[in-house]
């Protein structure tokens, strides 16, 4: 018998207003190349392609990206773009995605924005949760919580599923600090990595039970819906209609088939600045460097130019980024606020 | 019996790389609109303007740097120009304006790169350093020493000379920390500013006296000149073969006859970024912006920008400088370094 194959559903949505001045919203995060010299989402093809048991990827993304995805796309033979007539988010792209796939294909949901420093370690761990997504299973990847992170949600290991993972005993998205801390000294949690698995089939029945108006609305979109060579367009006024609200929510969090797979592959989500630098490559006194630029006398600082020179003296933990006309300066702790600056907020 | 009139010499020199990007090699710190609306240059001018007692400017300065100082003079009735065939340092600049105006006028020496807050405390000092000066004195302004800074030269207080000031006991040039923290511990002692009064007919006597050469050959290259509207140009030959040596150490730490006008006016020689954002004005967080500049939870921030807008979080007591294709972030403390950037030191 041949294993039904795993489809890659790369997701493309958000403006990434936290990478401002860099990530704008005509160019945000998926498409810059923040770490190495691939782009965010050209890494993201490239993890699934030509690998045994993969088949070509489905890229779910906005009108207004269109053009970033078909251009970094480049060749991959089979691939299949659904192109949003608006963002709904993740709960409606998922359901567009599953409905234009077999029932028994295994989904395999990836955010087009992270940075996975080992891809070989993400197979792995992907045909691990493909093989529970084939026992009907809902799976997220877990990622190894080193961090009280308030930021992210926070999957609770339940009973193991054989070798292979875990059932998730809860889920608990964005606890405070106390909880969090909580959490990495019980040892039983990781964070949830916003990857999952499940079979497309599976995954409608749930949002059918959990949601059915999603459901019943993405599977209206789509009949109504044409295509357009390797794009599929939904109905753009039933689509419109849809909740919006994440997997997480609508999904993940009240099924009784959520199970987790240890990840352990050099995630990020990249989620700011700060993030980003962890991620880059750096000398010895923690700097990292893209353009021209000169550091005296600095410890722990990312500096990225697109052009003029950043010359630095004496900072330490501190992020300069010059985009055009945009300058930002920030430490590394308020790299979190830069979605709220003006610049970044009346793109 | 009337006054000799008190003639403003108005120093123009040097590149000011301390103050890069900002200040450049074409267009250096005297020229800048640094404090307030006014260049340095154009408040130097203007602190002796139309005041009772003060004769039109004289300024010295190169060829460089001449067009900005023509053009800065705008309506200034009288003013005269030398131009300086080549830069040797301010013993020899002092000469040739000496050596152009009447023995008994007095000079009045003023560097064009400093800022004062008080002119008319300025004034003051002036008038009664004249009164020295018609005395026979060679005559410092005596800054109040408020701090063990070591890039300062400081003056030690002699014997009271009636009311107007103080006989110099000596210079002592840049001390290192320990002596400057005992010069302010001491209490008798205070900061050359390096403005100087002095009769011409004196300061040529003293220069013939303990550096005759430079006064011969200033002498040779004034004989040697030529007059062209306002401006004077020297001997450019003659010139050029002067020693380089400062008016501190060629005559005011030799002459028996030094002494000192105590100067509360205000006084910053805006020897770096940190200096200058000293002499902004600032908010009541002690930040400072010009230019397109959004602050969030920044204490003691200097912002300048020629465009781009800059965007700050989290930062403390940090000067942050675009210029044109330059960015320049550097701690306070580390703005004394600037100079040796490679920015600024390959101008």
């Amino acid at each position: 018998m041949t294993e039904s194959p795993i489809v890659p559903v790369i997701l493309c949505g958000g403006s990434g207003t936290r990478l401002w001045p860099r990530s704008r919203a005509t160019c945000p995060k998926p498409f810059l190349p923040l770490v190495g010299d691939s782009t965010l989402f050209e890494a993201t093809v490239a993890r699934c392609a030509d690998a045994e048991g993969f088949a070509p990827p489905l890229v779910v993304t906005g009108a207004a990206h269109l053009a970033h995805v078909e251009a970094q796309l480049g060749e991959s033979p089979g691939a299949q773009v659904i192109v949003e007539p608006s963002a709904r988010n993740t709960a409606a792209a998922i359901a567009l995605a599953a409905l234009r796939l077999p029932p028994d294909a295994v989904m395999l949901v990836c955010p087009s924005d992270h940075h996975i420093a080992d891809p070989a370690a993400f197979r792995i761990a992907a045909r691990a949760a493909a093989a529970l997504a084939r026992e009907g299973w809902l799976v997220s990847f877990g990622i190894e919580a080193t961090a009280p992170e308030t930021g992210f949600g926070y999957l609770q290991r339940g009973e193991a599923i054989g070798e292979l993972g875990f059932r998730t005993a809860r889920f608990v998205e964005k606890p405070d600090l106390e909880r969090a801390r909580g959490f990495i000294a019980d040892g039983g949690y990781a964070w949830n990595g916003g990857i999952f698995a499940f079979r497309a089939g599976t995954f409608l029945e749930e949002l059918a039970a959990h949601r059915p108006a999603i459901a019943a609305q993405a599977r209206a979109a789509v009949a109504g819906g044409h295509q357009d060579g390797a794009r599929f367009h939904p109905d753009a006024a039933v689509f419109a209609a849809i909740d919006s609200e994440s997997v997480d929510y609508a999904v993940m969090e009240n099924t009784a088939r959520a199970a987790l797979v240890p990840a352990d592959m050099g995630w990020s989500d990249i989620g700011n600045w700060d993030a980003l630098h962890a991620a880059r490559e750096r000398d010895e006194a923690g700097n990292s460097a893209r353009g021209r630029a000169e550091l005296v006398d600095c410890r722990n600082v990312l500096v990225e130019t697109d052009g003029p020179r950043v010359s630095a003296i004496g900072l330490e933990d501190v992020v300069i980024v010059v985009d055009g006309d945009e300058v930002l300066v920030t430490t590394r702790a308020g790299a979190q606020l830069v979605g709220k600056l003006t610049g970044a907020s009346s793109q």
